[in-house]
């Protein structure tokens, strides 16, 4: 293990985090609220921890970065980001426990949006501020913005990128990593922008803004208790629906568009699969709501309305909500259930298992039934129309069956204190490792998790970490084998 | 295809189920019951479809069975066995729709013991020793017992006896499979019967050996309304909690205690392992049931009478209840729909995933995960001591995933109709693609399956077949690959 390789990117990475940590300082000087200390304390901690790495002296080899110190980074560095980041909520007593604002903290950066909170529009907008702020941090993750500044390369990071990285198909858009993630930021800052313009016709400048970036990370951290639905706009609803799917979608297809291959971009295997689910989606919930009559749903129109909003929300595991679906029919409700399972496109801010995942599991499990009938056939699992090598085949389902076990155990954990129905354990489970926010019954859109214990709440707060990161990257931090010779 | 082949053996095995029918005959008989007509019409047809495939002329090459005639041999085997087995619920207007008629004789081939009947006590004893026989016959397959009367041996009929029985480690006990078919069925006789003589002392004649039938396959049709709750007799429920568990352990453990070979039958991993999980999860649900003070359980004693009872009914996927364990808390529902999705050891008549794959689905998954950080080492996946070949592990992988589709496919299926919550629809699905029998809320033990649509219950009928085939057979069946030439 190259521990020394290991502190200086951690150095790296706990020193942006104190610039990032400037931005709701700015938010309280404008708007003259007295929570300057929240944010200066754990500044000062990022620093105090962060420069002497700067001191630590190594060599070339010292320096090297395999797939183990990768993995290890990436663990790190986001328990590190989080146990800092939920300061300023203690601090400023937005929320007293500091388990709560762990799990707030964890929440955010890991774009689940998930909240203990149920009143925030009582909250200074600094922290309001810095509570969506952490959704936009998280969304395209901490390690690319350090690799997108870092001034000179290092060929081992690419391990610690791929491990941060959602989905499998991830690959570098240029041949070198800093310009990847470079272009990434560029695209992610721009599409923010935008939504932040059009939204701004409709709402007040922090609305928009704190809306934008928690859009951006698929996170759903709303500066409203009625989340979207507390503006009442069909317009703003429209912008969120469109931008929520916009950032579930794999940000390759950006970089395709801007280098002129737009044809190329549209056409992509698991860009077509993805949106052909969420349309069918949109419009089997829109039915079965018609059909049931739920009350608050008078037309066709209204259905199509609230369910194209939620199956964006869900499908891109944002968690938005306009309306408490916990009233729909159970159809719906597994519908729902489906696209929180499946997630967004790989390459994307979104969480979940992600389509070509989904796709891979599909493709190689029914190339085995072939096989199984024709067992002379020669038969190749292609996805965007390459082969897809047995090694990649063998770690989705490897990554498959974690998830699963991940999924039930914490079910079964958060389930030993008597609170929460089957619903609402298995959704919270699911809706965590998924990084989604809201599940249903006592946990559902117009609720929050403040009435799970805090060994729950612990317990969802590393299943949304296990999400975020892919499972592997804690795993391996948690398995002894790690530290040994 | 080798057509002929696959015709000559279905022959046999519907002359199998026309004998199988004379019991119920000769219960009618006893008990002077005006029932033959329902009895000897099935009858009469499973003659006329099965003495011509004897004429069938076919050569040594014609003869051969691979793997796709195994599979479509238990395949359609299954299908024609319940198609036809359903007609004496139809004929004696016992259940009076073919649908149900069907779904109810499925359900007690695989072994399910989901019904549609609320009323179970005022139907003809023939019709309900019909129907607890139907659990007996496919506990151990069909095909087994036509391989262990058949008189000369095909070398190919592994392929089917593989396809029909349970669990990815089934091997052959000797040599000869007629003599290893003989060697399973006379174990499953032999334990029948001293269940049988056990539940004499308390029990009426009829009940005792319905019961004991039932057990057996651990299918769970019971012939009185209130299951085995009914006797309301701890010494009945303590025989039959003791059976369940027995028979939901891999039959080869009896072959090697009748051999001598004690010890090696314990001490197996897999027995070990599920003794364990079994045991832990009594005590768990004991504990937690007794400490949230539900309702009719007033001693820690009473809470695990109702415990050992439940897990080892769920465990062994028989299904019989003593007890409604709807108002159970959420964790002891939560370790029982767990319990549902392992289900009992392979190579024994129950069913779920089966404990053998649910360890190499952990242990080739753990060792995935080791081989990312030491990718140089060299890592075995070992199972009751022996390397378990990579096919193998690719093989259980590739159930895991179809398994799970085809949970979420049908709970999406049943769904449609807005008949049950979340709760009930998932739980039929698991535990008929389990073979279980009851679920919860709506399909709880104190309820029925009747409520859903014909189309729901042609769904879940499927999806007990699935279970009991273990999938393959069955999607082999329906895909237009194989019919292809």
């Amino acid at each position: 293990m190259n521990w020394k390789a290991v502190l200086k990117i951690l150095g790296k990475i706990l020193i942006a985090e104190a610039a990032m940590l400037l931005l709701p300082i700015i938010v309280a000087a404008i708007e003259g609220e007295n929570t300057y200390s929240g944010f200066l304390i754990p500044l000062l901690i990022l620093f105090a921890l962060g420069i002497p790495t700067y001191f630590i002296k190594a060599n070339a080899e010292e320096k090297k970065i395999y797939a183990k110190e990768g993995f290890l980074i990436v663990a790190f560095a986001w328990i590190l980001l989080a146990a800092i980041g939920a300061i300023p909520f203690v601090v400023t007593k937005a929320i007293p426990h500091y388990v709560d604002a762990l799990f707030e903290t964890i929440s955010g950066f890991t774009t689940t949006g998930a909240s203990v909170l149920s009143d925030v529009e009582s909250l200074p907008k600094s922290i309001l501020f810095w509570r969506s702020f952490t959704n936009w941090i998280g969304g395209m993750g901490v390690l690319v913005f350090v690799l997108a500044v870092l001034p000179r390369e290092n060929s081992g990071i690419i391990h610690a990128f791929r491990a941060e990285a959602t989905g499998p198909t991830v690959g570098k858009l240029t041949s070198k990593m800093g310009v990847t993630a470079r272009i990434l930021y560029a695209i992610y800052i721009a599409l923010t922008l935008i939504e932040f313009l059009l939204l701004l016709i409709k709402m007040p400048v922090f609305d928009a803004l704190t809306t934008a970036i928690a859009n951006a990370g698929t996170g759903g951290f709303s500066v409203r208790n009625a989340s979207i639905g507390a503006y009442n706009s069909v317009y703003v609803e429209t912008i969120v629906t469109i931008f929520m799917f916009l950032f579930s979608l794999n940000f390759n297809i950006y970089f395709l568009i801007l280098t002129g291959h737009v044809l190329k971009a549209l056409k992509g295997e698991e860009m077509i699969t993805y949106t052909v689910t969420v349309l069918v989606s949109i419009f089997a919930i829109a039915l079965n709501v018609y059909l049931s009559s739920v009350t608050a749903i008078n037309s066709f129109g209204d259905a199509m309305r609230y369910s194209s909003f939620q199956v964006a929300s869900i499908s891109s595991t944002t968690g938005f909500s306009s309306i408490d679906y916990n009233g729909w029919p159970t159809l719906s409700k597994v519908i729902l259930l489906f696209l929180m399972t499946i997630g967004g496109m790989a390459g994307s801010t979104a969480g979940g298992i992600k389509m070509s995942r989904i796709m891979i599991l599909g493709k190689s499990t029914s190339a085995d039934i072939r096989r199984m009938v024709h067992p002379r056939e020669i038969i190749t699992v292609k996805l965007e129309g390459e082969p897809v090598h047995a090694s990649t085949i063998n770690n989705v389902r490897t990554f498959f069956v974690t998830w699963v076990a991940i999924l039930i155990v914490c079910t079964f954990l958060i389930s030993i204190e008597d609170y929460g129905d089957f619903l609402t354990n298995f959704s919270a489970s699911l809706s965590c490792v998924s990084n989604i926010g809201p599940g249903f019954n006592l946990v559902g859109p117009a609720a929050n998790f403040s009435g799970y214990s805090y060994f729950s709440k612990i317990v969802l707060s590393l299943e949304m970490l296990f999400g975020r990161l892919e499972i592997f990257p804690l795993i391996i931090l948690f398995s002894p084998a790690t530290f040994r010779k």
